[in-house]
């Protein structure tokens, strides 16, 4: 005998398709929009539709915008001259959220990744290069993660660019501040010796 | 400069109000939304308007259900003298998923707390007590969780049953299936042995 409530099974099933929620998360979840009231379970399907569909990829740097071009590609107050490359949209939220970053942003949508069979051509490169052909960018921030296809994607978009004669820079590697020094790997370590400043 | 995206905060917003689900996972989750067909997130959207508006109590049971009276208060295989009476639904499907119970539930939606100001009214009691009128029944299994208010309220209920001469049972206390001995606490160890069984 197997009873099964379908409305119940359905609305678990949807919550266990979100990324790192397993089983009995999604139980616990989907019971927890049954005790709510009405209102809540609609206002959280309006939201769910909404943001669907009202958010796309900016013209310009690719990020997400419910506008056509995003409120920061379009802020005058910022510096249109440096543009910082990052893999995925939130890290330019993570980037924002440090207020020292006064330039614009590039979302590439992921790195080279031949295992994953993903090739330059799936990324959002193309668009970097048009916004470079006017000569107003004087420097490109690559921002793209300390991994080994971070590395790569950056060494590769960097030969791209500096023939054009633009300032191609990466993140500082070293420790993390308020990390401990025992704990750093070896490589972090050796990178944080390799770029040492006069103090 | 603060750059929202309506849409966006919107439904991280949604998922941060589910139980457990932090500012972090939050925004994981609405991005994992935005990364998926369209289509999924209106099947999402329908699935919770769906359970929300779909399932209520069971008119019997008071446990959740699609339809009138719940299908295992329906199913004539079932033995009807028997209640198991648990304090929330996700007890009911855990009691199913052992597969040796045949019995009928009686969902109470709570446990007596007087310190969560939750008295006896506010339980599914007096739904329980109107099942017992009729002389069907002859087993009341009180398998409310094995805390304070659980057998508060396990003690309450028996009190009321006891004397329309129905027999109320109680879950076994013990040591868990598969548990280690050595990290069981004092308790559950002192119930094992006094409701040790002859082999």
């Amino acid at each position: 005998m197997n009873y099964n409530i379908v409305p119940l099974t359905e609305l678990i099933n949807q919550f266990a398709r979100l990324p790192g929620i397993g089983k009995k998360t999604a139980q616990r979840l989907a019971y927890s929009i049954l005790k709510q009231p009405p209102e809540r379970a609609h206002q959280f399907a309006e939201a769910l539709i909404n943001a669907r569909e009202k958010i796309h990829f900016c013209s310009v740097c690719q990020s997400l915008t419910d506008l056509d071009t995003c409120q920061i590609c379009t802020d005058e107050r910022r510096d249109h001259s440096t543009i910082c490359v990052v893999e995925d949209p939130r890290d330019v939220m993570a980037f924002e959220r440090t207020r020292e970053y006064n330039g614009v942003y590039h979302v590439l949508h992921g790195v080279i990744s031949p295992l994953d069979n993903i090739g330059p051509d799936k990324l959002r490169i193309k668009e970097l290069m048009e916004r470079l052909s006017d000569g107003t960018v004087k420097e490109i921030i690559m921002a793209t993660n300390p991994t080994v296809e971070g590395e790569a994607t950056a060494s590769y978009i960097s030969r791209l660019v500096k023939p054009m004669n633009i300032k191609v820079t990466r993140l500082a590697y070293g420790i993390p501040v308020g990390g401990d020094l025992e704990y750093a790997d070896e490589y972090t370590l050796a990178r944080a010796l390799e770029g040492r400043n006069e103090i």
